[in-house]
């Protein structure tokens, strides 16, 4: 075994090509076992395997310096910087993050998850080594659908001013998240189905140097090119193309599906079966079902269309219904506020983390314009992806501080659907849903209409105490009502329905015969919800307790120790109530 | 005159090309009147009069539909399109907005006042036109530095796979603002040179048909190539190349100031000099005397680096010091973060309203990564810019919400100064600093530097009532405690300088001996500081008055009416701590 031996680069520039080659086998099995009981991003790493070799047999990390975008491709350059054990010893397949992390290792620089990124950063590093004087190589690798994301292009421009070293590594695998989406990609094909050689040539037209590299899976190859580049004096793209996947067949033949994976089985790439219904399917079908009367309804995507259930199968179905930007936040919704101003029906989802990509399009191109676009947020929770560049925490404070937005945050399957509805079909608001995180069934009915903005849903009216439970925590707020039941304490419960404003009639109502109001909320409470009750009750004698997750980065935690940290959860909620009662 | 007989876009179709000759100099005329009167936006205006001439000859607006980036270039369109008189009679100068505007007439279609959101705003309006089976011309119009925006790239993108009728007019006048900057800009200038011949074509690199217009000032290559690309079944872009500030001299000699000009005198092109100091060239010339000695000391605008005074003669001064990623916010704070990383001291700055363009690099590439680079934030108040799309107000909700990030708000010359050498000094923090808004001196000594978080300073210690005055608001807090002196109360006023963080230990220590507590801050209250201090409070007895802007778009208002109708002046929070005590 080549990989139990190397401890760093250096160990990786003692190899000859066939060594390399051979570590190459070992490493995609250690990743592809890992994935298999781990889960974790497969495709990207499987493809770039054979790049990261090259990349540290040429250059000498850390001196010279490697940005990986994303840097969910970043496992082969964790294995060969001194972390090969949390990809060979099951035991410690936590010990490490998934993306790129500089408090493990003097390779790292930046923590990176969001797309886009890694030119934009590496020209900052590459500006600081020229005014310090300093002479190494700055990489960024970029790739995997990124260069369709508006920083990435914002850094290739600055990037063509450059007057000094500067290499980026374009990791060509004709794929995004899905598949690639937008013109460029018409171009890089020309360029692969030309050797590189393709009249109008993306990065020559921004003043980048240029080469290319034909099989980017290829180790010799790869050590030619980035020979031929190293010590260079001015900005230069390397182009290389990888196969998405490479050495696992099933992720070979469906790399959207295989671009991170949840455990599987080795022999057949199969996942034990998800448990019951989840929130992708349910609406994607319901849109589907609209689209059929609605001709105008189109759903768009930005690279991750199965935020709201759009697999391969249901795009196919929607046709010229649906619409992928590729990872371009800021487009998606430009766009969906032109659709909205041009009479027809738009929705737009993405994750609550990739929304802050772009909160001045939210503000400025739609909400300024009050144009009727339906946005959903997937994944706004304390209790969903916990990597700290994809915490979904901040979209509360981030869109419901927006004049015109109506947020909504429904609390059940048939709310929710109910809110879809609606916003549909009114002319009036720009709408963003907050998706519930669990499908939770009603028989209630449920509201006609939203038309009637900020009048919050009393769901049980009692004394003394009430509690506002917005969205997913609505359940834990009923909870907290039930325990305070059972101490002789008979709690209001309200469903706010609306994040966007107050009820100040109902609040004002309050005030008879409550001496105490609670706020919960599945957010960062700074700039948030509770606050703005909190503000209301300020110059009366109601007392406030607020909520929910308080302003700090939190990195790979698990979520119900964190939510008892911040006291969310009703039992903690029921004893700070009675100890301010 | 033809322009008095112009009440819309049928009247230019009637005249033939020496009357439209003698309409644009008609037009020009009166747009340098109106400015030398008005002020206004210059330069973007005068480079534009004859390709708006030849727009409205060939396409049917309002059935096509003209889409402006930026839209401070819209005069000539307004003047053509029914709004002349606001261009002719200095008495409705100001009877129209600066930007297109949906409510003045129907052919206008957005509101947008950020740079680089045209082409993804039409490529909305196309794909509703197509699934609403509609057939008219969408022409999207962008350029004066537009281009380097990533949202331009995403629209770009995207444009080159929509499969229907879609123009692209890019206006090359070789500015941004300052002037461009970017590879982008001298793949245009070869295009430029080689009348759109050379190769590395940046558009047809991203799969768009392209034409090319060597003079954007000629109204008959103008109406040519429109006519050519009119009902055009494709994307396509009809590059032209415009003088900005065409038919004013000193306009045309000096395009970076005669962008947007305050009023001046017709013969000079000289405006009265300004009233006193100005924080810009307080801040240039304290930063350009840093560099002298300290060479790792690097600042980064983003099209506008006069928002911290580097005019042109002081940009060459700085020399390698400077960089200008053009109008690129994503990338001027991914890049600072990375110019901290690699040891250097990196300051950036832009105003307020273009802060919100780049929330996830201040969060994900600056603050998730704790690198301690600087941000200034000029125009932070709601007495600042006054148009909807250019308000100053939301840059607290924005800022002071993401972990990691010290916000400082300074209230005097030498307060700011203090912060800026302490931020530009510590390795600890990713620091912004709210630059005030008025240049107020002050003989008392600051602190020496700023890296115990979160200690507010207390001005003067009363009992009873407590003002916090945030940054601008201090002054007006110190008004409203002298008032509430002469009626026997003695208000203890607090300086709170951080923006992000509470000063627990003080809030905790006015409950002794205070009831009241009222904060002021310039800027929105929904999500701002006061629900903090709010929040906090929630729980005790003590009463919270939250002062600041609340949730609403307001459009071209009169700042000080608008303080009066927020109740932020200390005559109004004297009545309303009277009235609550």
């Amino acid at each position: 075994m080549y990989i139990e031996n190397i401890s760093g680069p250096s160990d990786v520039k003692k190899l000859n090509i066939q060594e390399m080659q051979a570590l190459a086998a070992e490493m995609r099995t250690a990743l592809i076992k890992r994935a298999s009981v781990h889960g974790g991003h497969c495709g990207p790493n499987f493809g770039f395997v054979e790049a990261t070799i090259a990349l540290h047999y040429v250059f000498n990390s850390p001196a010279d310096k490697l940005v990986f975008d994303v840097s969910h491709q970043t496992y082969p350059h964790k294995m060969l910087t001194g972390r090969a054990e949390a990809y060979l010893n099951e035991e410690k397949y936590d010990s490490i993050s998934g993306y790129s992390e500089p408090s493990e290792s003097e390779h790292d620089h930046f923590i990176i998850g969001h797309t886009s990124t890694s030119v934009s950063l590496a020209t900052g590093l590459a500006k600081g080594r020229d005014v310090l004087g300093k002479k190494e190589n700055v990489i960024a690798i970029i790739g995997d659908g990124s260069l369709s994301g508006g920083e990435a292009f914002e850094g290739l421009n600055v990037a063509g001013e450059l007057q000094s070293n500067f290499i980026i590594v374009v990791n060509d695998n004709q794929m995004s998240i899905a598949e690639n989406h937008g013109g460029l990609y018409e171009g890089l094909r020309k360029l692969r189905e030309t050797d590189g050689k393709a009249q109008d040539n993306f990065f020559r037209a921004l003043n980048l140097d240029y080469i290319y590299v034909k099989d980017g899976n290829n180790i010799e190859q790869l050590i030619a090119a980035f020979q031929k580049v190293k010590d260079i004096n001015h900005p230069i793209v390397v182009h290389i193309n990888t196969l998405k996947g490479k050495g696992y067949k099933p992720a070979e033949a469906n790399k959207e599906n295989w671009h991170w994976h949840s455990p599987f089985n080795l022999e057949t790439g199969e996942s034990p079966a998800g448990g019951g219904e989840d929130y992708g399917t349910i609406i994607a079908e319901h849109l589907l079902e609209k689209m059929k009367t609605d001709k105008s309804l189109v759903c768009v995507a930005a690279g991750v269309p199965t935020s709201y259930g759009f697999t391969e199968a249901r795009r196919k179905q929607a046709g010229k219904q649906f619409v992928d930007c590729g990872i371009a936040e800021e487009q998606a919704v430009a766009m969906v506020s032109g659709m909205a101003k041009a009479g027809a029906h738009a929705v737009f989802s993405t994750h609550s983390t990739f929304m802050q990509r772009t909160y001045d399009q939210l503000q400025q191109d739609l909400c300024v314009n009050n144009n009727p676009a339906t946005i959903l947020v997937s994944w706004g929770s304390v209790s969903s992806m916990t990597d700290v560049t994809h915490t979904c925490w901040y979209d509360i404070p981030l869109m419901a501080n927006i004049p015109n937005m109506v947020y909504l945050a429904p609390t059940t399957c048939e709310e929710y659907l109910a809110m879809v509805d609606w916003s549909i079909e009114q002319n009036e608001h720009p709408v963003a849903i907050r998706i519930p995180m669990n499908v939770v069934h009603t028989d209630e009915p449920v509201a006609e209409g939203y038309s009637d903005l900020n009048k919050f849903r009393v769901d049980k009216k009692g004394n003394g105490v009430a509690i506002i439970g917005l969205g997913n925590e609505f359940f834990e707020a009923q909870k907290a009502a039930e325990l305070l039941q059972s101490k002789g304490i008979n709690a209001t419960i309200i469903n706010p329905r609306y994040i966007t404003g107050l009820d100040l009639e109902l609040l004002e109502s309050l005030k008879k015969d409550h001496r105490l109001v609670v706020t919960m909320e599945d957010g960062l409470i700074d700039g948030g919800f509770g606050e703005k009750v909190a503000r209301f009750y300020g110059t009366s004698d109601m007392k406030v307790i607020v909520r929910g997750a308080t302003k700090e980065f939190a990195d790979r935690y698990n979520p119900s120790e964190f939510r008892a940290t911040m006291r969310m959860n009703a039992e903690q909620i029921v004893e700070d109530v009675i100890n301010l009662l």
